[in-house]
């Protein structure tokens, strides 16, 4: 499953990122329960929010799914950081929560955080296919458009 | 428990409706680590959103229960679907998470969430009081009113 | 551990406040699957909210930080009064989920919830330890400035 996580990433002229420090006082993943949390990860890109604004002032569908897309590259970088560098442990991904941020008038959330969604498919596979919600808030740290956690579970 | 959750939303002249499929890429409900776990699920009636808008802005309290009431509805429905069609693995409701979308003044949220929370102790009894969130949101999909995700112990 | 916890909250001059009653229909902790679920908690004391409002909207940010260190005191008084009052049994804190009541504008929600974040760490040490999610909100029940939910693993 790890080889193909990483091949499915490299055969999509993916590369997982560096794992980024928290913006704060947490960590960025654990383990508990048989399970594999992740913190809500921002769409970083070298070291920088890529994506920043709102979702229906600014920030069009393409770039939100841009950022979803991010997020969860982040994600994923985090989970196998946390996991001693192998993504092989993972079994499947259980949730994903999307974090949109959106004027009160935008209403295709669902379509952003596809972003996440479909990549996750696209690299695990069966395993990848999960539970989420996807919101539209009012903001989101360091101006980000998205933030994504997620929660895993191992084998 | 699964003759009694359907015996008493018979009771209360309540159907379910068909399990919606997922406005997107995910799953609707999946069973990891002993949980049933519920994607996050819109006021959904006859195939449509029944209840759209803000809560403080046209949408008053008693549509935001309704609403509430509709997500609470679709969450059984996903469950049931998930389980083989039938809710007898259900051990207890574990969490919902609650989210409004509201005007920045609105602050009844936890009344409009309780649609969801009230039912489900109607139909599950003790075994439905659950912890929960609620919380006030931009927008949501497809510009719903409510949207409740779920978490449920399985026996 | 638990010994530890309270005799960390009294070496910094901090009660658990009383274990306030639900704003609705559900539990505000439960123990389900080997983990400790704590309802979303608001800045509650002496049984009032004791920050309204909205950051980057008449909120600073040290009123923030202060309201999310008040929902984190509210958590552990939930979960203590939920384990039959004694700690001892929380192995570690494995999820914050942190609501911040914020204008679009507002970024530093990070800072915010690292009230939360911060004095979890100063009582339970490296167990206090979690991920989290940080996110700016419409509005929160009665007009709280912060919301905080948890998830603890018990040994």
């Amino acid at each position: 499953m790890s080889e193909s996580i990483e091949s499915r990433l490299q055969a999509l002229g993916l590369d997982l990122p560096n794992a980024p420090a928290p913006a704060a006082n947490y960590v960025p993943a654990l383990v508990a329960g048989g399970f594999l949390f992740v913190s809500g990860q921002l769409p970083m890109e070298n070291g920088a929010v890529a994506v920043k604004g709102t979702l229906g002032d600014g920030v069009d569908l393409a770039d939100g799914v841009r950022a979803a897309r991010l997020c969860l590259l982040n994600v994923l970088a985090q989970a196998k950081a946390a996991l001693g560098g192998d993504l092989v442990k993972v079994a499947r991904c259980v949730k994903l929560g999307g974090f949109v941020a959106s004027t009160p008038a935008f209403t295709d959330h669902p379509k952003v955080v596809n972003g996440a969604s479909d990549l996750l498919v696209e690299v695990m596979g069966e395993t990848g296919r999960h539970t989420r919600f996807a919101v539209g808030v009012a903001a989101l740290p360091l101006g980000a458009a998205v933030e994504v956690e997620a929660m895993f579970l191992l084998r």
